[in-house]
């Protein structure tokens, strides 16, 4: 066990994966509020909005005016998500330097749920990825269904490390391995992180788990055991449905510092204020709610 | 990974260490009601309730009736959790045939918990096995604090294994580590359970895990993972306040359940079963309060 690394990076994706599914939709000043916060329990990274169409995402809408807003820490990345080059374009125009675009593992959920298949996705990230050098933007990319998908189940760990070495030609920095569905366990987890790794090298690689029945912080600890060291999170647990209890929406940023520090792995955040930041994000979303009735 | 074993045994303990919690106190017939579902879902091993003084545990009160009115399936084990040698009397007096005895592996603990240090329990714990085994009642024992304690801090396990040990010599038949407080993690919990396991041999080991801010499957994982084959559970996560989203209840039944099945482990539980009994636990509760107020 001493072998374990003494430090992990937290990437915090709330305000981006946890907001958007947040209904009736959270004012701009409390997001601004609720990340400058994140940024002041230490958190460094911090997936902010992303420049995708109101059409689909309205929650999303005041991307630009949140990245205009937020209070721009020396040291910290505040990154978009991207669905297309359109979104670059968006990006690019408000200054945000880190980018971030999703490619599906398993084709069907790729074209269900972004119409499109695994491999125009890459090819559409092609382009995105010149773009985005031209400009100076760093890119990071998502593997969705790396632990799985919802309609071919089980997806072979080969076709994960394909994608991810066409990410890694194209000059993705960072590479991020999702349980978009929630459907990893631990043990299949270790499998799956520890096969990547050994075909996959020289790019960080971080890891994203929904909390489906409390399987959160066990998804976490196995991919830490088989050599993960940046983790996704979203402060509160946002992600699912946040007012119902037991929703599986990604894992706790509160829970996942939470652990690492009780097993003396330093994360470089401070857990008092991470909580209360957490409480905060449960009272902006019940005033929310309440302002809807 | 393969060399891990294919199957897990749960012990619920939702109807003890649940109910005991639920205030208003749950009626004794939805109590049995529970009881028979847990077992309909498969369980076989259910910590039923607890023969300690009304005085000190009102919500358990009616313990003799829990047992006289559950159905007895074949093959399944109704325990009683007992706090002294009185305790035992009442559990043979109601034909209970596996009785559970705690003892704190601090010192500290120990005295302000029972009023009595650890030598005294283990003094106790001596004539209580004597009777026990004379009256051909089955005693498991339970060390509390195994992963350490809210005064001392540590607890080393080389004190666990000397509890341990002492349970052997009285003939104690299954031996519970217990995380009392929820402050295990999976880092040190692998480190405890491998070294105690190293340590004692020739007697089943359970482990009993809290979910503190979510870390209670990573703590069932990692015990796991480090050779334990029994884990004790509750029913929707008793254990806490049960109203409360967060409050650090037990792990919950369907959690640790769901997790084995996605592991490919099995439990004999059915989860679907499993899934209903724990929202008639929840529906059952908010009854019980609402008929409160």
């Amino acid at each position: 066990m001493s072998s374990r690394p003494e430090s992990v990076t937290i990437l915090e994706v709330g305000p981006r994966d946890g907001f958007q599914n947040v209904e009736p939709e959270i004012p701009t000043e409390d997001k601004v509020r609720i990340i400058d916060l994140l940024v002041d329990a230490g958190l460094k990274r911090i997936e902010t909005s992303s420049f995708v169409h109101p059409k689909w995402i309205p929650q999303l809408k005041d991307a630009a005016e949140v990245f205009a807003k937020v209070r721009k820490m020396p040291g910290v990345s505040y990154s978009a998500l991207i669905p297309n080059e359109k979104g670059l374009d968006r990006a690019i125009e408000n200054g945000v330097k880190e980018v971030v675009y999703v490619v599906s593992a398993s084709d069907s959920t790729s074209r269900s749920v972004f119409n499109k298949s695994t491999s125009e996705s890459l090819a559409e990230l092609s382009s995105i990825a010149e773009k985005a050098k031209g400009s100076g933007v760093s890119l990071r990319g998502i593997i969705a269904c790396s632990f799985g998908c919802p309609f071919e189940g089980e997806v072979s760990v080969e076709r994960v490390i394909e994608v991810a070495k066409e990410f890694q030609k194209m000059g993705v920095f960072e590479i991020s391995l999702a349980d978009s569905i929630g459907i990893a366990n631990p043990r299949q987890g270790r499998e799956v992180i520890s096969k990547f790794l050994r075909e996959v090298s020289n790019v960080p690689v971080s890891v994203h788990f929904h909390n489906t029945r409390g399987i959160g912080l066990a998804n976490v600890y196995s991919a830490f055991e088989a050599g993960v060291t940046i983790f996704e999170s979203s402060i509160a647990g946002l992600g699912g449905d946040p007012l119902t209890p037991g929703a599986p929406g990604n894992v706790a940023t509160e829970g996942v510092v939470d652990m690492f520090h009780k097993m003396g792995v330093r994360t470089g955040v401070d857990l008092d204020k991470l909580v209360k930041c957490a409480e905060i994000v449960r009272e902006t979303i019940r005033r929310a709610s309440a302002s809807k009735v």
